[in-house]
């Protein structure tokens, strides 16, 4: 066997090591008897595996208590539609677009409620960060939605530039989560493909404050709200295993 | 190491032999020099991985070529959400409450539009399935909902009293998936969390006739939208690999 190098802006190479643990305990994760893969999601095993998971994760990157981890599904492309169908409640929000992701993100903002361009660097080619004079924010906006850093167009925006604008600043972390330090306390909500940087595709992370938890309209499907993920994971923690059909 | 049996109404016992075959080729897939949870999914390898599962599917299930199939995430419970939100259509659905999964299908899609209980035997404690006359159905629905086999309260439709009732029949069948032949052309849609009957969890899978494709508003997350989800598979099978960054 011979592994390659995987240089993809895609999904990323695993460590080895973490593949051969996992490939030891694919048939028996830690004498439970069975794979991670056929226990049940209520149960203390694979709470134990979540919670690990998180307090590791809020280890590394330092998250206050007051900011809920969510593991979701979707990607990042499903977090476009979430986050202004969370977090929009009637009002406006300011998109920077400096990329082929921000752009995405903002289109995708477009079909679920009302949202601004605050400023875009499209007409450059996207190889550049918009200046300050270039971005016109509204001090009203529900949030202010940025991706710090375009895979397709190499534009990364420096933690130091990031000021306060006075609204939650929501982040695009995707492709340079995990690769540096971050304060966690100057977002309002940070979210990331896994595939990337965290682990192998199929989990979407979501790092969100407390307060902009249950603004989410009555008429978004349930598994879609933030505030009932999170309840979830609460749920989960607080109580023994209670056996569930689904 | 010694397996359990595994009895749990949730995640399901996978075969040995396709953990074993899993745990083989986990870090390197027929000699790609990667693990399948490496790989570009837009990639010439996970599109066969793909093109394989859906061509056995369609082999044990009978499903014919005027159905899409699609491999999707969120579960049944997202479906729940997902189905109204592309069949509607600005119209009424049918729904046929008969356990806790029908019951919660019929609550999610009152969030989304307008549905209608066609029956329910809630206060035979879901004891039985309803009869004829206690049906009332809407000629005029976009589809009539039903759960073909509740886990919780054991009642099961059996294929036998499926009638032709003129609009399209759609079935939540996670529970007894592939435990026997279907005749798929009875229904316009069918779909089941992958976690019981037909692998681990992560997965729902959704088989849709053609003609219920492209119905749904445009301002529901793109992700949401089954024919956006049946062109992305199209494209996969018709084109060579291209690189792409997320």
């Amino acid at each position: 066997m011979s592994r390659i190098w995987n240089f993809s802006a895609g999904p990323a190479a695993l460590p080895e090591e973490v593949l051969r643990q996992a490939q030891e305990e694919l048939l028996d994760w830690h004498g439970a008897g069975c794979s991670v893969m056929e226990m049940s999601h209520r149960g203390k095993e694979f709470g134990t595996i979540l919670g690990q998971a998180e307090a590791d994760l809020r280890e590394l990157m330092g998250i206050p208590e007051q900011y809920k981890v969510l593991f979701l599904q979707g990607g990042a492309t499903q977090q476009f539609a979430q986050i202004p169908m969370n977090l929009l409640a009637g009002r406006s929000a300011d998109y920077i677009v400096t990329g082929s992701w921000s752009k995405k993100a903002f289109k995708e903002a477009q079909r679920i409620g009302n949202v601004r361009c605050a400023a875009t660097t499209e007409s450059s080619g996207f190889a550049r960060l918009p200046v300050a004079e270039e971005i016109k924010l509204d001090p009203f906006a529900a949030y202010l939605h940025v991706c710090t850093n375009e895979t397709i167009h190499g534009v990364e925006i420096p933690a130091e530039r990031i000021a306060d604008t006075g609204v939650p600043l929501v982040a695009d972390m995707s492709s340079h989560i995990l690769s540096r330090p971050v304060n966690v306390e100057k977002f309002g909500l940070i979210y990331a493909g896994a595939q990337k940087n965290i682990g192998p595709s199929g989990v979407t992370l979501v790092v969100v404050h407390r307060d902009l938890l249950g603004m989410a309209p009555l008429n978004i499907p349930t598994v879609m709200d933030y505030a009932v993920m999170a309840e979830n994971g609460q749920r989960r923690k607080s109580t023994n295993f209670v056996f569930r059909h689904r």
